[in-house]
Formats: structure tokens, C-alpha cells, sequence
């Protein structure tokens, strides 16, 4: 009932939802040097922001992808930057942000990283069994594109990895960031999530929290970019 | 002039001189839980082992190939055994170490883990700008191995991949594990080392070391099992 109270609010037909704006997704992992060979990264596969850059380029939207390393082949009609670490990632996230009309913050960026770099590779020491790693807070570059002053922040939506109260985390993620919508998974459900291809989100906004069944991530790709178009053109949208 | 040397050494036929010999290589890089989705790994793509397996296994050994997260192809003839952690690459090296000939250490096994895995993914805390991770040392495989009773231990050959004096530190390296040969490479050099193509290595032994020049990783990999097998034979071979 919900979907299709939703599809009566689309302002344009669904397959052209996002005709003339401009959205941008980050996808991927981050990798984070810690010396020339070691990196701290994450089991991201990339896939769900690819799906959305599919989706959202099917849709008739001018998408950017900015990702990190990821092998998967580029949507057709869709532009690519690839970078390496969370700093890299902001960067090309802000580079142009006024033309951007929806971000999609879909990488899964490394939190941290190390506070210094080695130039060259660290030697395990002997006689030391252990080994203190000094990490420093990565910029957050959802909440720095939310935190935009009006004429460049983007309709801004963020992803909320989680293993234990998803919903909760996402909505206390929405505010804090001052987000205009969450993607929130359960990345700990089995078949769902990092490298499968399913998955199942729920959508977190200010006012409404709405479940999506499983599917995959193609099948959710479309659906997520039609609720997002309505919800970007009326945020009054249930 | 030593390879011409080397070549007039080898007591079976170039194209079959490990046949029937148990050849097993360990390859690609480990990857070490933080949590349930970050991880430290390193750059290693597995293409070296991957060739030496192919090399071995044309040279009519029987060759297992024990390898971290990598995406390559199982060479045709080839055993694999796929693992993640250290931990796992080490009971699968011992696990019938009995039955190998020859051990071929080319993983880039992580050295350090992390000292507690997280079982929830750990959240960035506010007002917290860093963070100390405590590592504590992985098992060393390689080293392992060269120190099983002489009933169990196998030829034993490491690498070495250094960004700086390659040479110094891999005949350190050979003398502090013990091992019977290492194949040692610059990971700084342009083109050649970790996700390139190419390699250039030196084979340090307890009395020689040779340089091979840079060459593509399957045709180092071949001229490298021919040197492997010629020291393997005979100890005292250039």
C-alpha cells in the first residue's frame, strides 16, 4: 500500500524520473596507506553504488561515480573518478558539488587512518610481539557535503552499514549529519549486504522509515532511485 | 655464464625437472578482521605464486597452491586451497607438511593482526579524533616451517619485499629463518613488484646470490623453478 501510495506522488514518468539533475555517488571501499605495501580497508564490493549509478542514469539523471578500488565495469553513460583514500574521496566530492543536484554517499570510507604514513614498509621487530597503531578521524564526507551553505549542498543521502540496531544508528546518523535520507542494511543478515548480490534497506528520512523487501541489488537499485526522485521533489512524500 | 653453469647441472630434463615432486606455495596477501567489516591487508595480487604454481606444475611437480584473497584463475593441474587470515595459511601449511618437497612462501602474509577482533563493527566515537589499535605479531609461516624436525621440513624458499637495501635484509632474512633460499625484489622500483606484470628478482642462498633480470612474473616464474629445482638437487650449485 505504501508503494503504491508512493507511486502516485512520482511528479514525472518513473523511467525519467531524474531527467536534467545531476546526481553523484561515491561507491566502494577507501584504502587507507599505512606504509608502501599495508592498508586498512573494508569488505565493500561497490556494488550497490553501482547499481545506483545505474539506476539513477536509466532514470535520465548526468551521474558521477567517484570509487574507490573497485574492479567492476562502469555503467554505461555513466562518468568515473577513481580514488584511493577518504581524503582523495572528499576532495572529488567537493570539486564542482554546486552542480550536483542528489549525492549518494554509497562508499563505504575507511573511518580512520594512520596518523603518520611510513615512507617505507614497516619491519616487524623482533622481540616486540605487539604493536601500537596510531590512527587519526578520516573527514566525514557525507556530513561535510550536508553541511554545505544552501546554494551548493545537494540533496544529500547517506548509507548506514550496521550490524546491531540498524534503524535506531541510522536515524540518530540522519539527525546528527543533518542528512535528507538514509539507506540503512543489516550487514550481519546472511546473503545481504558487503560482495552479495541481494540486499534489503531500509529507507530512514526525517518523518518516514520505510522497509524494502529483499532483492537484488539491481531490482533495489531502481526502486530506491524512484523513491528518492519522489522524496527529492517533495520531501512531503510518505 | 651462470645460468649456462646452472643449466649443465640439472640432473633431469629442463621441461620435467620436478617431476614428482610435492611442490607447495603460498600466495596473495592475508587479510586480518578488525571487526566484522574493516580489515589491515596489503597490496600483494598473487600473480608471483600464481606463476611459480604454474611454473612448478609444468615442471611436473605436484604443486597446492595456498592463497589469501586473490581473484586469479587456479593454474590448469593445480590444487588450490583458499584461505584469509595468517592463522589459516598456517595450519593449512602444516596441515601434511610431511608429504612437500619443496615450500614456496610467496604470500605477503600480514604481520601483525589485530589483538582483539571485534564482534560488532566499531563506531567512530565523537569527540574522539583517534584511535590506538593494538596489533599483536602474526605466526611466521615460512619461519615455521624451516624449523620443523628434519623428518617434516621441506626445501624451504621465502621472498623478501622490501622498498630499500633488498639484498641486506633478505640475507638477514635467510640466515634468522633458516631457509634454504629467498627470492628477494624491490617493491619500489617502477614496474615490477606487487600488481604489476613484470618482475625483477635476486635469489639470495646460504653462499650465492644471482640477479635475474627483469622479465615478465611467467617467464621469471619458469627460469626461477629451473633455478629452485637446481639448488633443490644440489645444494652446492651456483
Amino acid at each position: 500500500a505504501i508503494v503504491a501510495q508512493l507511486q502516485s506522488h512520482h511528479r514525472r514518468p518513473t523511467s525519467q524520473s531524474l531527467q536534467g539533475k545531476t546526481v553523484w555517488i561515491t561507491a566502494g571501499p577507501t584504502r587507507e596507506a599505512l606504509d608502501p605495501v599495508r592498508f586498512i580497508s573494508n569488505h565493500s564490493s561497490g556494488k550497490m553504488g553501482f547499481a545506483l549509478a545505474q539506476a539513477a542514469s536509466e532514470a535520465g539523471a548526468q551521474v558521477r561515480l567517484i570509487c574507490g578500488p573497485v574492479s567492476l565495469p562502469t555503467p554505461v553513460g555513466v562518468e568515473r573518478v577513481n580514488v584511493e583514500s577518504a581524503e582523495q574521496m572528499l576532495s572529488a566530492s567537493l570539486d564542482g558539488i554546486q552542480h550536483c543536484d542528489i549525492f549518494i554517499a554509497a562508499a563505504a570510507v575507511a573511518d580512520y587512518r594512520a596518523a603518520e604514513v611510513a615512507e617505507h614498509k614497516i619491519k616487524k621487530q623482533s622481540g616486540k610481539d605487539s604493536l601500537a597503531l596510531s590512527l587519526i578521524k578520516n573527514p566525514d564526507i557525507v556530513a561535510t557535503v550536508a553541511a554545505l551553505t544552501p546554494d551548493l549542498r545537494p540533496f544529500t543521502v547517506g548509507f548506514a552499514a550496521e550490524t546491531r540496531d540498524v534503524i535506531e544508528y541510522a536515524q540518530d546518523k540522519l539527525a546528527r549529519k543533518k542528512l535528507d535520507m538514509i539507506i540503512a542494511n543489516d550487514v550481519s543478515a546472511e546473503g545481504i549486504g558487503f560482495n552479495s548480490d541481494d540486499n534489503a534497506v531500509t529507507l530512514v528520512r526525517p518523518h518516514h522509515v520505510l522497509t524494502l523487501p529483499r532483492a537484488s541489488k539491481h531490482e533495489l537499485a531502481r526502486k530506491l532511485i524512484e523513491h528518492l526522485a519522489a522524496a527529492y521533489y517533495d520531501p512531503a512524500t510518505p
